[in-house]
């Protein structure tokens, strides 16, 4: 196991009607004067606005509200947000929605104590020194932001997705309540609980040597996501219980535990992300499909890890099988997981425009190498690119 | 899943050499006048002591100090400790050693704000109004109490030991170096993975119906306990990859993490802190001796989730068995780890005084039934008492 510190000091409400805590929550951690963040109506329609409104007066809460979050969030929205913010001394910031309401609401954040423009923190340029307070109520179990310390902006001008980590960013509580789900067309749980895996494998291939809790963590969450995703798309509709597994899962795959003692890699977020910020392909999607692809470019170099992943994860039976053969089928196993809860594992069924590989293959290694498990240069993401097709 | 609120703010800084961090970490949570807390002298044979005061030194804090905190810790040492911090207004507790010195620093750090005696809190008369922070430097991989909002303490006049929770009881930061394990005698080694399974199990058996992902969580923490503490034990010695297992174990064990969503039932602790009370039975040799007999005593009530246990801890083969026999293969599997590891698992490998049994059982349900998988009344307590013959 590698040295780490780890603290998060995030507070999870997690069960029914808790959104009528928010209010109450953010009293307690000295909220006066709120913005409220969200996305499309979604929220208007199923009466959650209304719920969290209420909230807010009960508990002697100015707010004013900015929504139109969009997926894979603007900076053009998030410097709205800031102006905001500044005009109307907000001193907290109340995000109800899912990953790109709370990463819009993060960015928002930080940037309410700079002068400058806030692309300079993805930009490497700044640090922030301060960040307005954050609370959540999460609508979607996926990007597991709602106690990470990280956000994942989109500059719509440079064509650019970027994540930027900062412990100022991690918010203080998280509201989290199934029954919010039970609306959420079946498409977007899949990429939820696609997400989900991803954050897990980011931590799970990875270089480190002597490791063995942590994998067994990893692979325990990921077994449970796969099953109750599965449930949930062969019934058709979302149940509560299931509903419950995933929620609870995408905060702890992405809460820091999972990736203490050890490197982790986040390549294949990288290919994804140019997928999303080129083309608008739903970050869940992004990942089934660069995922496998990623994987088969790999697997070769850490032949005993993709094998323990297979049998364990994916119970493949190893009798009789040379190692390259039960990685494979691991990898296979995943594959099929996408394809039942109705994702795309492939560039060519989506619109994306192929003859855009080699710019998207610049662009992840603008900044060096990309990746800890196999270190990806340009020429590694061109043909992960085109494994992908 | 049930509903719950989850939130750990501790502070893990886990690594070699992190001990020399202790002054620096103290400052950064306010701390100037220290009780140095600790127990026999092994810390002053390892050179940990003066690693630890130079840490201090080097960081201009002024401290004073309290040894002898014995296995079981008393009352009358806390409240010693709660004279010597009033009197010279200590304002944060160093506590060096293993769960029993961090317990006491505990309940030290609520007595001090208190104007009667500690014990209250034990008895259910007092509510801590504040605490002095506290933080810690773990020697052992074993109660979890580093991160922990729980205190165990034996009042040897009344031959009682008994637990007190509370969030004012969290510490701050917890420094977790597996070198410093490096000298432990093996038989802690196995009482202390003992105990780390005993807070998994605690949380694992319980009749929270709609559960996954924290039952797959369990047996992941649970299946790499019992593969590092075999291999450390069949080796003759620690060794640092897998004491740093057991030590990150024996944290998310008992963080509150394995407990979120579910009721937890924790009788058996009971059982075993009669056995220590009354016979000075080390915490992890009660819990080996306890665990088999409350298992064999529930199993049959309960034959799926110890069926699930079997085949997913032990990958107990089912096939051609009836959930009977394989719950119970299960049951024997962990009786063989306890065994393999030098641990007893039958009240007659002890010198405790069978005549007791009456009054053991009685003491656990004086404050009425206990447990929540089965509740447990006296005779169910004599049962379990005698199975453990």
């Amino acid at each position: 196991m590698e040295d780490f510190v780890f603290q998060n000091t995030a507070k999870i409400i997690f069960g029914k009607e808790t959104e009528k805590k928010a209010g109450s929550e953010i009293k307690k951690f000295g909220g006066k004067k709120v913005l409220l963040h969200y996305g499309g109506g979604s929220i208007k329609k199923t009466g959650l606005y209304d719920r969290v409104i209420s909230s807010l007066r009960e508990n002697g809460l100015d707010f004013i509200e900015l929504g139109g979050v969009l997926p894979n969030p603007f900076v053009s929205l998030v410097r709205k947000g800031i102006r905001l913010c500044k005009e109307n001394k907000v001193d907290f910031i109340l995000a109800v929605g899912g990953g790109s309401v709370i990463d819009s609401a993060k960015a928002i954040s930080i940037g309410c104590n700079y002068e400058g423009d806030v692309w300079d923190f993805f930009e490497g340029k700044a640090e922030p020194e301060a960040a307005v307070p954050i609370g959540v109520v999460l609508t979607i179990p996926a990007a597991g932001s709602e106690s990470s310390v990280v956000t994942v902006i989109t500059n719509e001008d440079l064509l650019i997705k970027r994540g930027y980590h900062s412990d100022a960013l991690l918010p203080k509580f998280a509201i989290l309540n199934p029954e919010l789900t039970m609306t959420l067309p079946l498409f977007q749980i899949a990429c939820g609980a696609s997400d989900i895996i991803a954050h897990t494998l980011e931590r799970y291939f990875t270089p480190t040597k002597n490791r063995d809790l942590t994998d067994r963590l990893c692979e325990g969450l990921m077994m449970s996501v796969i099953k109750n995703a599965e449930f949930v798309l062969s019934k058709g509709k979302p149940d509560y219980d299931s509903m419950a597994e995933l929620m609870w899962a995408s905060t702890i795959a992405h809460n820091g535990i999972l990736g203490t003692g050890r490197k982790e890699d986040w390549a294949t977020h990288k290919f994804g992300h140019e997928l999303s910020a080129l083309f608008g392909i739903t970050h869940g999607a992004s990942l089934s499909i660069m995922f496998p692809a990623w994987m088969k470019y790999v697997y070769m170099k850490n032949l005993d890890l993709f094998v323990q992943f297979a049998e364990r994860v994916f119970s493949v039976n190893p009798e009789g099988l040379k190692k390259e053969k039960i990685a494979l089928k691991g990898i296979e196993c995943l594959e099929k997981f996408y394809i039942k809860v109705g994702l795309p594992t492939r560039l060519s069924e989506t619109e994306v425009d192929l003859s855009k590989i080699d710019e998207m293959a610049e662009k992840i290694v603008s900044r060096g190498p990309v990746g800890n498990l196999v270190k990806i240069e340009k020429a590694d993401a061109i043909k992960i690119y085109r494994l992908a097709i």
